[in-house]
């Protein structure tokens, strides 16, 4: 790390400063410039905590030169994270869909959907058994009846399941019926549940907290991967910004920075950025030409009826669309759907 | 609530719109006008799922008129709520100040700096045992050691206590020590974790979401207080902008707006909004002159020692400077300290 | 417009409400809630200055249900405009490119760029003459001679111009040489500019101000046509979040919302949104596939000697490549490039 | 500055980064660490156009280490700037206040106006002439015809005059009749026109761009100064964030933040970042108590009939209550009013 000290910074300042890091192991390197003196501190000690540094009389800022996160990055491992889920590839070729309603609300309702979107060529079968609801008076999930339900829909259907848990006391539970785990926005940074779900090694997907920092986020996956479970997909589904027009703004840019930054997947959720299901179309085919690794979408057999998020579903007839409008995108930027 | 159809919307399609409405139990009122019809519903249907109808054909958009919470506004409760902690009166005419350090680190160090805090006035004292901390790699606290540490310097001081939870399977541990149960920022929206409080009657202290929304920030505290426990200290600590200058840009128009909208007591978290010591005495002054009932702030006896949270520490003598200095504005504004 | 009144406004109030929007020439509808009053006003008023309204005692607020734009909406004209650029038309099928470097440095080096972006497709050649910098020690542009050397460069390849004006006082100097106009983003709401270029007949094309919301972007765009020029083409060019890992962040969501409130056509500049080449060629093909009427991308023969923005400049060699995937990109969509 | 080279950068790259350094005029210093290479580049070359060495092959990213203003920041001035207009001393001891209409109506409203915030201790009198509207629509001013009312206001009550600038070409009318000119908040990066001002000696009030960091709003004063002009006057009016209780989100910590990056004087704009008068009060205290040097605070006798910003302007005797507030504020923090 360079360590900046202010241009009034005296000598002795700049020499505690380096005694500092010295007794912390690094080696130093003041460079003295025409107005500020910088050091540079050298050594990998990302465990030690070198923040007081920053308080020391003189100095003005830190930069860090490494990245925070070591095992979400590219440092150690190079080649494309692939995660599997039963026969399902997710970070390779193929683009990989996840489609389904937001909350689970009955069996009938939800094998209906399950169906179609499967007849439709989604791989993966979404659905919510415990919803975290911003109204304590909204509808919160129908919780273990819900993923006996979507049990039963992998039953019948071979689609592999993905939902959410909230709570470090349902992990367990969650785990034994899902083939994905799900953490949600509101949990990018609920430390425990992350430590939690790193303890499985099943598939975690992992859903950009509405205000991270792509650093934040990587950190997050970084927290699952030490646990020991390596198996972890991003998914960006839009920041919180001024505008208003769409509920959040999905980060498209985060695809390539990903790619830069990370070996791990990441794919785009266009519903719940947008917020209606009238840009879930152009959206999608615009994260899989920007180089997405999937999708996950909702999709509901009758919206109007949806105790959760109905505005933003796709009928199944228009996510049968768009499936089809999707291969040729994939095909063009030299991948399947 | 307010259902504006489009520009092009169908005699047919008002109708159905009315229709849907009436079945749900609300009284309709069609507003005709020259280019676009709205449709008034009648009704107090805060509990009914109505985002449905936002997806019928013709419909433009919905208005909704009531705020989402009940319970933390002012419909039912026009009084301001003094949250009492032991003899300590919170939201009342006496300003309220919660000092020290982020984390607790060791026994010596914690009742050295309550002993500071206590001198220069504070009332209550922080202090982390579970820490939320962005990286798998820093401190993470002290867990019931740590509790036990603050449990000591209660009985040495005669200081009450606020301390953070952040997960559902520690509430009961945490609450048997602490006088104040504080949610973090983080976890403003781990829905769980509200309700779990909500079940207890100790007070607890919810700071703003990073990303949230006052609205989002008041239907929190409607979680823990739908669940039975109305004493809740709202605090403010910092909103996630594009500007770095700071670490996050204090929202101190928060102050004024929670007064207008809600009867909860509000607070100010100058140290995390700053990011740094060298903007706390300003930033707290201007606080109290704006209305804050209180503030919540970093005090480390040693902060290049800090094991967390170091950099926005004050000094215990830059604290006892601040409480001076706070004394007469409190006084300026018709408070005391 | 809809006047929601408070919960305690009076029977007074509420008539006084009424008799003001009387007297403005509004037709009034209350609809009187269990909680609440509501009155709806019908009239189209959107040249009247209305917003007192909300100042009146017992008022909430105020919900306008008219767009304030008229003629850059869709309530006038349905159909795509399509801004025809010579032969080049913008908004119809093909997909237009225009490329070029952020400012032009000299006639050689600027040629030779154009030339290579010719054969590599695009149809519009980008070059600052008058160019705004964030320090006033940064090169501000060759001004008239700038205009000069893009004049020559259009002689030589037969290319439209594209270039950006900052002062109303060039206005007419700018319009003489160039075939599209460039409002900038940090001059969005520079009124009497928009003004100024609203006056000629010359396409105009309006970047999106950093930090403004589509609703003002499309009020800038109206400020324009109702000056009698309606050819204005929108450039989406990243907007201002938290997230700093790209300069800004592309709002690829503004594609579809564009498409559905206005008959504009809309064209995304990737480089300066994403403030390094790298991302240029991932967004520029995320564009197209949402549906994009364009891209506007900077290329410099020699990107380490540029004046200005080289770290986004792609080189011609990577420009031609680009375009070579883009194709594809374009067929899937149904359109061609 | 420091380059920092990317981990797997060749021996090479680094070689060539240093020739181009050293080509530049910089003396070079080449940290190795353990994992990446960086290069302290020492000499103060903010004048030169070194930002293509950041995309020289091996680079990942440059780190500056000098503020990229010079005369706008405490390096060579370290005594604040007192900006005297007449006897009013701005940055001083005394808080002072301005305060006036958002438009000039007609001479009388703004003659009883003026009289108003004079006799409750107002010292400059604000009032627009040239607005800059967000609709074309909506009142754009009465131009010079506003300017001699509000010539006629100062002979009448004495006060020193404040008002706005839109265009390079008014810029000499409007100096001929205003005491301070005033750069709005969507003129911040209006280059020329901040070049235009900085040509005479009036002061000038420049108000923070609603997205600009506070970096680039010193750059904008720096435009200013280094055209000859050393008056400037910081003025916060609130940035834009995702908050929308408040029109925009007042950055109190600003005021610090200048007070430690510059020597100029910043006033607070608690009217237009609120875009209520229901706030200015709590914001006017807080901002005093926080250190800023004044205010400017939109009055209207008859705010109902306002042709612009009603909403947000205080009665006249509402000002007279808030002045009254805020003397013993400016007491309690050492300073008068």
């Amino acid at each position: 790390m360079i360590i900046v000290m202010s241009q009034n910074a005296t000598k002795e300042q700049i020499e505690n400063v380096e005694k500092a890091l010295t007794d912390l192991g690094f080696k130093t390197h003041p460079i003295v410039g025409d107005v500020k003196t910088v050091i540079g501190a050298i050594g990998d000690k990302r465990h030690l905590n070198t923040n007081y540094i920053s308080t020391m009389p003189g100095v003005e800022n830190i930069v860090p030169i490494m990245k925070p996160y070591k095992l979400a990055g590219k440092e150690l491992q190079k080649n494309p994270t692939i995660v599997q889920v039963g026969d399902v590839k997710i970070g390779g070729t193929e683009v990989v869909v996840m489609a389904g309603p937001c909350a689970i609300e009955n069996l009938e309702t939800y094998l209906e959907t399950a169906e179609k979107v499967k007849q439709a060529g989604a791989k993966i079968l979404r659905g919510g058994a415990f919803k975290p609801r911003t109204s304590p008076y909204a509808f919160q999930g129908l919780e273990e009846d819900g993923l006996k339900i979507m049990a039963a829909a992998r039953e019948t259907t071979g689609l592999k399941l993905v939902t959410e848990v909230v709570d470090t006391r349902d992990v367990e539970l969650v785990a034994s019926y899902t083939d994905i785990i799900q953490i949600g926005a509101r949990n990018m940074q609920n430390f425990r549940l992350l430590k939690e779900v790193g303890m499985y090694q099943k598939p975690v997907l992992l859903k950009r907290g509405v205000a991270a920092t792509i650093e934040e986020w990587l950190m997050a996956a970084e927290y699952i991967i030490s646990e020991g479970n390596p198996n972890v997909i991003l998914c960006e589904r839009g920041i919180r910004t001024y505008e208003t027009a769409t509920r959040n703004t999905i980060d498209m840019s985060a695809i390539p920075v990903i790619k830069e930054l990370s070996h791990l997947p990441i794919i785009l959720d266009p519903s719940h950025a947008a917020g209606t299901w009238k840009y879930v179309n152009a959206l999608s085919k615009g994260a899989i030409a920007t180089g997405a690794d999937g999708l996950i979408i909702e999709v509901h057999s009758s919206p109007d009826a949806a105790l959760c998020d109905g505005p933003q579903s796709l009928l199944p007839s228009k996510f049968e669309q768009l499936m089809k409008e999707l291969a040729p995108v994939a095909e063009a930027v030299g991948r399947t759907l």
